[in-house]
């Protein structure tokens, strides 16, 4: 089989590219060609359909459920796979570590169509609890399971080395190292101290992927945690290091997909940042969880994210990941992911109108409501339940202004 | 009675301006002398306390209330002042054009300590029903009673001329005029053929707030209903008018903030056009709504707003009117006052990372994340409550990794 990648290589448009054309309303080749460049990935989930991320694409959001040692409920999980869904995520992320993950897993793909991303070494941590217990085999085996199962990516975090980790040791950033990939790697390789595992065994790793075109999600282990953790050495190295790893994996034929720039980032830094980034990893499609922009907005972090999300997905950041209210709180209910997708989805239009300028869709709902045509403007509302919820009347003006209202005052003059 | 304005431009440190120093930890020569230039304004809530809004303070925060013909429910609206204090507004706009607007402006006004603007022209139009019932005295009259009864500001639409009004006709934008208080002074021009009221009577309305150093705010009915009304000359005129405006008033000894650049303005132009703005009006207090970058995220503009808000903030933006969940919908509930705050609150933090850097609050925050240290978090966040209502927990690590805890791994490893 060949994968996406080594099909573009070869000029030959896939039933895959077809599909994101179609949906993204673009011509086929150029697909193709950003496919070819690495620019554009093509995530498939087995038996259901593709989905593009990428360079001249809407931007997509992924939705992160998952069971943790302390909360496992996996009819909730499933329940939030579907809710995501519904509101508009485009990916979902299985992040589960606690209960049978494997029965959560299966369930989730049950539950949806949309292309599932996981952290294998997430469940194999929660299964053997130390990390001295962990092999370089299971770590590979794990992976190997996920890709058996149809994952459509997978997660690892191979952008730093042990003589980083001492570096980082030495920096006392306020928070230290935030990601859960991440800090698990890392205490590995500090329980064993031997190199990062998913370094040792890129070659390995990057057969396995090819073999289903699962599509590599390189990972961002040295975020800022809190924005005063600016960026910072092991930041700037884990971005060279993905690149480096990125062409490799593309040179094998996988897909990648690099991780940066999320976590906490300052508003004023967000632009410059995503564009740096981007740059240097010449175009490859970059995924941002948030950022967010302050930290004390706890509890209402998706508010924040989106303001983060938005200027990033501006900037040039093709996928992003949706932060929940319950961001550094507790594990999200149904009702946070739904909250945290719709944050998601106005950041990511916010972020398109900047990237490719405005959309129909907004010019037809103003029309409609110029016209003071209620059905009409719902038609073209992100969510029209939403809306019609808030607005019981069915015709005329609304009551926020009554006969008062501005429009009609004015199209009585105006026409 | 000197007003602050003359104060500062005799030299003069005001018990206001001290006040302001204080909240604003900054030098009260500071003050006075931004307040001299016009910058910032000192808004005075009789018999309670003063707030400075303008260029090196703070982002301020106006939440509207007030009934609608179609609802009238007078203890709601002061439920809504209450809410919007406790959440964090700074000032209260009592926009009401239903029931007993006096008894209704009087409730609020024992409701809050925080300033009260109106924008008297809506009580008259109330009152009356017909454009052509109203005169120029009845319009002043109701300058001079909102005044007399301790409002700290009032509005008027000021900026436009009968022949910007054919002008705006013949543009055919897609959502024409949306301000409602420049959509009733532009009726009354039509209705009457007769140029703009408040321009025809200036000096005598600078004199009535002169009088108890009422501040002046110059409408903004100029404003893009959609994002793509994009800048016209409509606009570009209403900002030079309300300039000339701002100086003449100043010279007359009376406070000025300019409104602009609200309503819908996309995404990418937000920090341009605010920055230009600011510069037009040569950095007096401007004061913005929204602005919301898309139009299609109705029921959430709250969250849209947000984005726009901290962009127009962080470009210059000095006071923020809040959006709620209800804008284009209905008359806002008391849950959505305090959502719209929230979310305008979280924009304003935002927008001052970018003006001023970043903040003491958001460091110490994290210090206390990093330890795991709960309720030292929740000291520091925007809204402990919430917080704590999401974080069930009292110590350890939350539900959402558990024992796989980011934080709590590399604490191990880096101390």
């Amino acid at each position: 089989m060949e994968t996406e990648l080594e099909a573009a290589l070869a000029g030959i448009i896939t039933q895959g590219m077809e599909v994101v054309a179609k949906s993204e309303k673009l011509e086929t080749k150029l697909i193709r060609a950003g496919a070819e460049k690495g620019e554009i990935v093509i995530m498939t989930r087995r038996g259901y359909g593709s989905l593009g991320i990428g360079k001249g694409l809407s931007t997509k959001i992924n939705a992160n459920i998952g069971t943790s040692p302390m909360a496992v409920n996996p009819m909730e999980e499933v329940e939030k796979a579907k809710v995501a869904e519904t509101y508009g995520a485009h990916t979902i992320s299985d992040l589960s570590t606690g209960g049978d993950i494997d029965a959560i897993r299966r369930s989730v793909f049950a539950a949806t169509s949309l292309p599932i991303t996981t952290v294998p070494i997430y469940q194999i941590v929660a299964k053997r609890h130390s990390f001295h217990k962990i092999s370089h085999r299971d770590l590979i085996s794990m992976i190997e399971k996920h890709v058996e199962e149809g994952v459509s990516s997978i997660v690892i975090h191979a952008g730093f080395t042990l003589k980083m980790l001492e570096k980082l040791k030495k920096k006392r950033r306020v928070m230290g190292m935030v990601s859960r990939g991440g800090s698990f790697t890392a205490a590995w390789m500090i329980e064993h101290q031997a190199e990062n595992p998913f370094l040792e065994r890129f070659d390995e790793i990057l057969k396995i992927l090819r073999k289903r075109d699962v599509v590599l999600s390189l990972g961002n282990s040295m975020r800022s945690g809190c924005i005063h953790d600016l960026r910072d050495e092991p930041q700037l190295f884990e971005i060279k290091m993905n690149f480096e790893l990125a062409k490799k994996a593309n040179a094998q034929g996988v897909q990648v997909i690099i991780e940066g720039m999320g976590g906490h980032v300052n508003a004023g830094e967000i632009w410059k940042y995503v564009k740096y980034h981007k740059k240097m990893i010449e175009n490859r499609p970059l995924f941002v969880a948030g950022p967010l922009p302050i930290d004390v907005a706890v509890g209402y972090d998706h508010i924040a994210a989106c303001v983060g999300a938005s200027i990033a997905a501006g900037a040039g950041a093709d996928y992003l990941c949706h932060i929940t209210p319950s961001e550094h709180l507790s594990l999200p209910t149904l009702d946070d992911i739904k909250e945290g997708v719709i944050a998601f989805r106005i950041a990511a239009h916010i972020g398109d109108s900047m990237k490719y300028g405005l959309s129909n869709r907004d010019l037809e709902l103003a029309k409609r409501r110029r016209k003071l045509d209620w059905e009409g403007q719902f038609r073209y509302a992100l969510y029209p339940e939403r809306a019609m919820a808030l607005h019981p009347q069915k015709n005329g003006t609304c009551i926020m202004c009554g006969r008062y209202c501005a429009i009609k005052t004015m199209n009585k003059y105006f026409g």
